[in-house]
């Protein structure tokens, strides 16, 4: 508890809060575009920078939300009854062993809630996903931060850092946000095997649906120490429609109901989601596309000089070949040009720029932008 | 905390859990209706239990949800910017005193949040609004419940028992739901002006805009102890979109940022809530709508010798002259009849069921079940 901060800034309210949540800040992990074009008052043209699907969603998702709309008077079904059984069905595992939150940040919220008290000690890597910070230090787990392994998270570092802080929350994202890499199965696998007794390991997989192939790894979904983290807002291009699930041992699974806000989800959301799951060949035609505006994006950064990261998600990592802050610079010359892109917030990794996959269209105006970006920054 | 549970019903993963969250329930606060149906095996014809608007939302708000469906590949606004320049418009206030969440249940489950640390008291009404208590039980909060004065909350009681008790919250809901009930403005401005010093109050206005002339207090916006609960979920129709937004000051408000999710809030829902408030001839409508509808239900719950209790709200409380358990047993006899409807969960209130407004259709079948379902409840 801090000591109360002077008269000038004493909010008339700050008597409400708990010590702890005074002294939190009104943060937010990630400026909103529309935030940035509010401020600078320039539109974006190219909505390159927050890792969402420009191929949108499946036209059966649509359809479906569409539909759904006459019927928003109405509660979503607090079970999420069908979209659970789906799931199931999908990834041949039980309801049971399915949750359903607001998104992967939200489920991540929740995760947080269950497990952490004040002081309690996590680990997660050095510039790796914010709004898991975020929630950490919001309910007031004490944060270890390793750095990564080249462009990679290090999972033997974060095993050992697990062991010597006595963690009880490990997180690991693969593919990897925001450097797009990835571990291949087996290391993931191993990475399992070797979990201390007293650790969680919260493996977000927000973009396993658009990895290389070997990148999931098997673990028996009653394992006790994993829960597993999906999202229908990148391959399936949903984030708008706030649906995540997460994949654990029915025990943590069931313990969401503890906390979880049980009328929370949307109802068309829910329609959406049911109808994206069920459009598997849109999701191999949106895997397709991933693949070749990859290889579209990476060819333009090389254009230009740039070194592009080999990618796992449907964002390319760039590395400018300079420091934080020409990237930065960069970045900011792109929004000028109407390019919304971000970046990675922490040296060495911000020597990179991040940018999403967009269609043909988009990536059109990124190849004109870049240049002159690139002769703006200097 | 408990000791542990035996053996076999020791979880894995009880050890990850904070001892706080290991005693918590896994429960929920209210039963969904689609939840009952797939326990019964009986469709519901009309579902009058959850105080969802049956006159539906503005088709114009049908129609921008529509619209937005192709783009929920985009996350929303993580500032609301839209909708809470909107709010702030047709409020009178600024932007800077609103917060926009998930419903007012999810922000329910923020101010507790911010307010509570283990054992920090609490006062509401024994048998008010069940989401509430189970937030302050989810943050640890010390709750208090203070009987109701006949059908009403009692302001006086609430005001002693926050004195006696040094509660950092009172919860008051003015209408009330579940008695229907309401205090007229006065009462609520002299409560509001008679809170001790230590206590905020959260005054839910979930059904504020069905209420008749005269319910809603005049509070002044930057009012450091009071912070309103208003919804699109009822008057506005949009339950499932789930959209609702605290009225505060700026500083309460502002503390909504250390904590909520910032993406959260969905694409589509936004748009929703937006034309919804910009339909003020729908409102009105339904309005209409709203107190014919209660006259109606009111008369055949006279016609079947119940009797109903005033509403100032879009359901009707009636009195089935007998305990509890003939209340219950009358709820289950509707719903063997397809008929969905809830009841005040304590007594003496629940003497009482609950049944929502609805359109002349679902009244009709109301109307033909109800003698039927009293002659089965004996």
């Amino acid at each position: 508890m801090r000591a109360p901060p002077a008269r000038v800034s004493l909010p008339a309210m700050s008597r409400f809060l708990t010590p702890h949540a005074a002294q939190l800040p009104s943060t937010v992990p990630f400026t909103g575009p529309e935030a940035l074009e509010r401020r600078t008052g320039i539109p974006f043209r190219a909505r390159l920078g927050a890792n969402e699907s420009l191929f949108g969603p499946s036209p059966r998702a649509i359809e479906a939300m569409k539909a759904a709309a006459g019927g928003a008077w109405m509660y979503g079904d607090p079970e999420n009854h069908d979209l659970k059984q789906a799931l199931a069905a999908h990834h041949g595992i039980t309801p049971a062993h399915v949750a359903v939150g607001p998104g992967i940040d939200g489920l991540l919220g929740l995760v947080c809630r269950l497990t952490l008290d004040a002081g309690t000690p996590v680990v997660t890597s050095l510039g790796a996903y914010p709004t898991f910070n975020f929630h950490v230090a919001g309910y007031g787990g004490q944060l270890s931060r390793v750095p990564y392994r080249g462009d990679h998270e290090d999972p033997q570092a974060l095993l050992d850092t697990a062991r010597a802080t006595g963690a009880r929350l490990i997180y690991l994202a693969n593919p990897d946000n925001p450097m797009g890499s990835h571990h291949p199965a087996s290391v993931i696998e191993d990475m399992v095997a070797n979990l201390p007794d007293h650790t969680l390991l919260i493996l977000d997989e927000a973009y396993a649906d658009l990895a290389p192939e070997g990148t999931v790894p098997s673990i028996p979904a009653d394992h006790p120490q994993v829960i597993r983290m999906r999202t229908f807002s990148k391959g399936y291009g949903l984030a708008g429609a706030r649906v995540g699930y997460a994949i654990t041992n029915p025990d943590l699974a069931l313990a969401f109901d503890k906390v979880r806000d049980h009328f929370g989800m949307g109802r068309i959301s829910q329609a959406g989601a049911l109808a994206a799951l069920k459009d598997q060949d849109w999701l191999r035609n949106v895997q397709d596309r991933t693949v070749a505006a990859r290889q579209r994006l990476s060819a333009i950064a090389r254009a230009n000089g740039l070194a592009p990261l080999p990618s796992a998600t449907n964002f390319v990592t760039i590395d400018c070949g300079r420091d934080g802050d020409y990237a930065r610079k960069l970045l900011a010359e792109l929004g000028t040009r109407g390019v919304f892109i971000r970046m990675p917030g922490v040296a060495p990794l911000d020597r990179c720029i991040r940018i999403s996959l967009g269609d043909e269209e988009t990536l059109d105006i990124l190849e004109e932008a870049l240049p002159l970006a690139i002769g703006a920054a200097g």
